[in-house]
């Protein structure tokens, strides 16, 4: 896992928005940016934004802040994002075709090379640059002769055990996983869990009236 | 915002999570769960179970731990999913389509009253319990009739600032984001947010190669 200092979960998430931030920046051609000027954009301190770039050096210039070309090239290369990565899904129901079709994965450079899914009635639907839906028993030679990195997780709770360990036995080894179950894998294999109704619950704690 | 301590975000998120554990639980028979049993499933410590629910009162008995069906009572109540919530969604695209037929949604107490979208080629299309796709016009008025309390965004980033004004006029009070951008909303107004290209990047982050 590197040489670094424990780096908090939401730091690497910020630093992912910073960068998407940065790359609006880009495109809208400004050069220097301000922790301050981050900071609101996203709507946190300015103390946050510096807290979490000083884990990885000194970025910014007092008095001109940070070059955003710079600095986006750095992020970039601390979320591992200076390259391509292949990615599969497994599970080709609506949420697994909607990850596979969304634009931004492609653009952010992940590149969705498979899909698969265990009922026969979908194999060979064709879905994007995914490819035809393929079945499970493929998954494995799919990993392993496309390099595939990562996994989607996008079948139900029950499901979701058991496919991991598929993917982690084909090699993979980072999973993103929707299905709203806590996982068991390695050690070396990382998890991003999203849990779709956990956001809206997240929301409800705030919206409910308190006695 | 009510009278509690200011509660950290993760936590409201983990409740959400032990609050899914508890349900299964429940389905499986068990009686009785402990924080380290608890802080094991979801491979946290004990002490972090403990801290959390602590911010919300004495549930747990020294020896015997906390009884699962009044631990899922009360967080059922505290998360405020001891009542149905009404949930529109905007932009019927592959994202809005999945979510609007994901299944937890209404397990866990939020109905998808209606799915709009600004493509008149989708209008009519039906999806699911959601209905027809209905045009933006009618935003407004479905919001105020049905009572919609919650909104989500799953249209593409430049779309998203404008569609959650529209929300909010309506008087929507919950937003769930899943489009690319940090948006900029009243301070009584909660908003979640959920870019997929974060959860790839941190998963990247920790499989880069260092140098």
């Amino acid at each position: 896992m590197g040489e670094e200092r424990k780096i908090p979960k939401p730091t690497i998430k910020r630093l992912a928005v910073y960068y998407r931030c940065l790359s609006e920046m880009i495109s809208e051609g400004k050069m220097y940016v301000s922790s301050k000027e981050l900071a609101k954009k996203l709507k946190i301190k300015s103390s946050q934004v510096r807290k979490d770039l000083s884990y990885f050096g000194e970025f910014g210039k007092r008095g001109v802040g940070y070059n955003v070309r710079s600095l986006a090239t750095e992020l970039r290369k601390i979320l591992g994002i200076d390259r391509r990565w292949r990615v599969v899904i497994v599970g080709a129901g609506n949420l697994g075709r909607a990850i596979a079709n969304y634009p931004g994965l492609y653009r952010n450079r992940f590149d969705v090379v498979a899909i698969f899914d265990k009922d026969p009635s979908k194999f060979g639907l064709v879905i994007g640059a995914a490819g035809p839906v393929r079945p499970m028993e493929e998954l494995e030679s799919v990993v392993k002769s496309k390099k595939v990195e990562i996994g989607v997780i996008a079948v139900p709770a029950q499901a979701a055990q058991d496919v991991v360990e598929q993917l982690v036995k084909a090699g993979v080894k980072g999973i993103v996983n929707f299905a709203p179950v806590t996982l068991h894998v390695p050690g070396n294999v990382i998890v991003e869990d999203v849990d779709i109704t956990v956001l809206f619950k997240a929301i409800t704690f705030h919206l409910r009236k308190r006695p």
